[in-house]
C-alpha cells in the first residue's frame, strides 16, 4: 500500500488540499491519501507539531506524512525528508516535525532538493502542490529517499522552542495548556512520565490540579466519573493531561487559554 | 468491497478523524473510508440520528456505518453492533441509532466486548481510535459480528426519546423543526405519509404551513417555485417537509430555530 | 483509474456529500473521489467557477468533474456534461464552468437528460446526489457522455458575466478582487499576460500596485521578500495577481473585500 497523510493550515474552503491531491493522485494512481486535519490556524507551527506527533503512530509502516505549515514558502527556508521507525515525513525545515523526531529513533534526513520530481514552474507561494505533493507521490512509489537530495544531520534540523513543564522546589510540577480541542478540552505538555514523577499511581485519587483559580482534586478515569458541568483532570488520549468538564467546553467554563499555567502536586 | 462511513462530533479541527482512518487502514489496507459528516455539534444525539438516518440507505449493502456521538465514552455505556438489512452499524448504546433501526428489518445486535479486536491500550477518552475504528476494520475484513461479543435483543438497544408530530382536533398537524441545514432550510419532523394523512394529492397545492408569524400555501415542485425572497415548503430529499426561503437562509429569514412548532392543514 | 472530483456549496456539517459518494461507490466501487471543496459559500457561483479553473488541471486526463452550485435546482434549468481535453465536467448549465470552458479545445458537450442514469424518484431539491452522482459513476465506469442526452452547442452554454481587468488611458490597468483566500490573501482577476501588456519584466520590480489608500512597490518573488506585517504583490499560484501581508491576513490589515478595485502600473 502507498499511503500518504497531509497535515496542513490550508482550510477547506480553497481547493488548496483538492490540488495536492490531485497532484498525487496524476503520479502515482494508486496512493491512498488520509487527512489529519486542515484546520491548523494559519502558520500555528505549535499546533501542528503536537497533532503530528498524536497522528503518525496510528498508520501503518511505510506511510508518508506530509506537513505543509510554511510561514516561510518561497524563501531559502528548507525542504526536508525525515525517516524514522519506517515512517517518512516531509515539511519545510521549520520545526513543525519538532515533537515528532526522536534522535534515537532517526533512520535519515535529507534535503529535498532535486527538482526532477518537482512540478514545473515551481511557485513561489504553494510549494505543498509544487513540491511536496509531488515528492510524497514519488516516494510512495518506491523512490529512495536518498535520489531526493543531500544528507543532513539531524541535529541540524530546525527545533521549536516549545516549553517543558518544570518541578517547582515544593515538588509541584508546572506546565502549560498548549492546545484547545474542539470539545473545548485543554490538552497540556504534562506527559504520564511527568505525572509519575510527582505522585505514586495511589496518590492519583488525592493529586491537586489547579488552573487559575480553579482546583481538581484527583486524576478522572472517565469523563462520566464526575456530574455534568464539573471540571476534572485526565490523562487525555494524546498522551497528555488535559483539563475538560463533563459535557461541556472547559475553555469557556474555567476561561482558559493557550499558554495558561497547569500546576499538579 | 470493503466500505466504511464515520459519522462523529468530532470536527475536523483535531486529528482525530485522521487517526481513527489510520488505525483502520493498519488492519485493513484495502478499506474504503467515506465520511459522512464529522459536523455534529458535540454530543448532539438527536442531529447524528437524522443524518445516519438521511446517510445510510445511499450506501451498498456490506457497508460497516460507524457513528460516534459519545458523551459517555469510558463509562458504562455499551458499545454496540447492529446488523439491518445487509448493513453493520457500530456505536455506542445511546440512542445515536434510533432513527436508523426498523424492528422488522433488523437482523442481529451484539454487544462489542471482544477486546482481541481493539487497539491496546483502550483509553478512556476515544474509544473512537480504540474501540470503533479497530472493529470496523476487523468487520470490514469479514469478521463475523456473533465473534464481537455477546447477542441483545433489539428492544434492550436505547432509544432517544425524539418528538413525533402529532394530529390535532382540527385536522391539522403539529410537527418540530429538528435541523437546520447548512443552507439555512428548516427540516422538520414530517414526513411524507404525516402530510398525506391530513391532504390528498390534489390539496396539496392549497394546504397552509405555518411557523410563528409565516403562512405558506402549498407545497413547492422546488425552490425556483417561488420568487427569490420567498418563503416555500416543500417536501425535502431526507422525506421531511422542509421551509426554506428562496435564494436565502430560512433560519434567519423566519427567525426560525430548532424545536419550533409547524402546523400542517 | 476511475476519478470524480467534488466542488460544491454543500458544506461539511451536513451529511450531502457522503450521500453522494455512497451513490457513486454504489455504482463503481472502484470510483477513487476527490473533494476539491464544499466551502464554496451558498450559491456563490463566482468563486466556485475561479476554484474549479484553479483545480482541474491538476488532476489526470480522464477524471470527471462535478461542480453542484446549482441555485436553480428543481427548475427548467439544464445539467449539462462538457468534455475538455480529456476531461469530463458535470455541472448545472449555470454559468459556473464559466472559467474552465476554452471554445478552442473543447471536445464536446451534451445535455444530460437521460434519467437511466439517475437515482429514481429524482428529487426536486437534491441533484447532486439523484443525477451528478450516479451520472458521474456510470461516466467513471466508461459510459460514454454521448449516451447521457443530445449534444449541445458550446456557444449555448450559459457564461457568467465576469468582471474583466481593463486598459486605462494612463497606462496602468484596474483589476478586481475575486477571491479572498483562506490566508486573507486578496485574488485578483488580473492574470500574468494582463500584467505582462503594461510592464517589462525589468520593470516589475518598480510597477506600482494600488488597493484603496494602499500602495506597494513592484512584485514580489514570495511572502518573505517583504517584514513581517508588510503588504507585497505578488503572482500567484492560481495564476493571478494578489495581494498579501506577509504574516497577517491581507483582507483585515488592508481592510479589502471582494470587489474592490486594485489598480496595477
Amino acid at each position: 500500500m502507498a499511503l500518504i497523510t497531509l497535515l496542513t493550515d490550508f482550510g477547506l474552503n480553497d481547493e488548496f488540499v483538492g490540488v495536492m491531491k490531485g497532484v498525487i493522485l496524476a503520479i502515482n494512481p494508486q496512493a491512498r491519501i488520509v487527512d489529519i486535519t486542515h484546520g491548523i490556524a494559519p502558520q500555528d507551527l505549535v499546533s501542528a507539531a503536537y497533532r503530528a506527533q498524536a497522528a503518525y503512530r496510528y498508520f501503518p509502516q511505510g506511510t508518508v506524512h506530509v506537513v505543509v505549515v510554511d510561514p516561510g514558502v518561497g524563501s531559502s527556508r528548507a525542504i526536508v525528508a525525515v525517516q524514522q521507525e519506517g515512517h517518512v515525513f516531509l515539511a519545510p525545515d521549520n520545526g513543525v516535525l519538532s515533537l515528532v523526531i526522536d534522535a534515537h529513533k532517526i533512520e535519515g534526513v535529507v534535503r529535498v532538493t532535486n527538482d526532477q520530481f518537482f512540478l514545473k514552474p515551481v511557485s513561489c507561494t504553494f510549494h505543498g502542490r509544487d513540491i511536496l505533493a509531488p515528492v510524497a507521490a514519488h516516494l510512495s512509489l518506491g523512490t529512495g529517499m536518498e535520489r531526493l537530495g543531500p544528507g543532513i544531520a539531524a541535529e541540524n534540523l530546525k527545533r521549536l522552542p516549545l516549553e517543558q513543564p518544570s518541578f517547582n522546589a515544593d515538588g509541584t510540577l508546572t506546565g502549560t495548556v498548549v492546545l484547545i480541542d474542539g470539545f473545548g478540552n485543554l490538552v497540556t505538555n504534562i506527559d504520564s512520565a511527568a505525572v509519575g514523577a510527582i505522585t505514586t499511581p495511589a496518590q492519583k485519587r488525592e493529586v491537586v490540579i489547579r488552573i487559575g483559580q480553579h482546583r481538581i482534586t484527583g486524576l478522572a478515569q472517565s469523563y462520566a466519573d464526575v456530574p455534568p458541568g464539573t471540571p476534572l483532570a485526565i490523562m487525555g488520549s494524546k498522551g497528555y493531561l488535559e483539563i475538560a468538564v463533563n459535557g461541556e467546553r472547559a475553555a469557556r467554563c474555567l476561561e482558559a487559554h493557550r499558554g495558561d499555567a497547569v500546576i499538579v502536586g
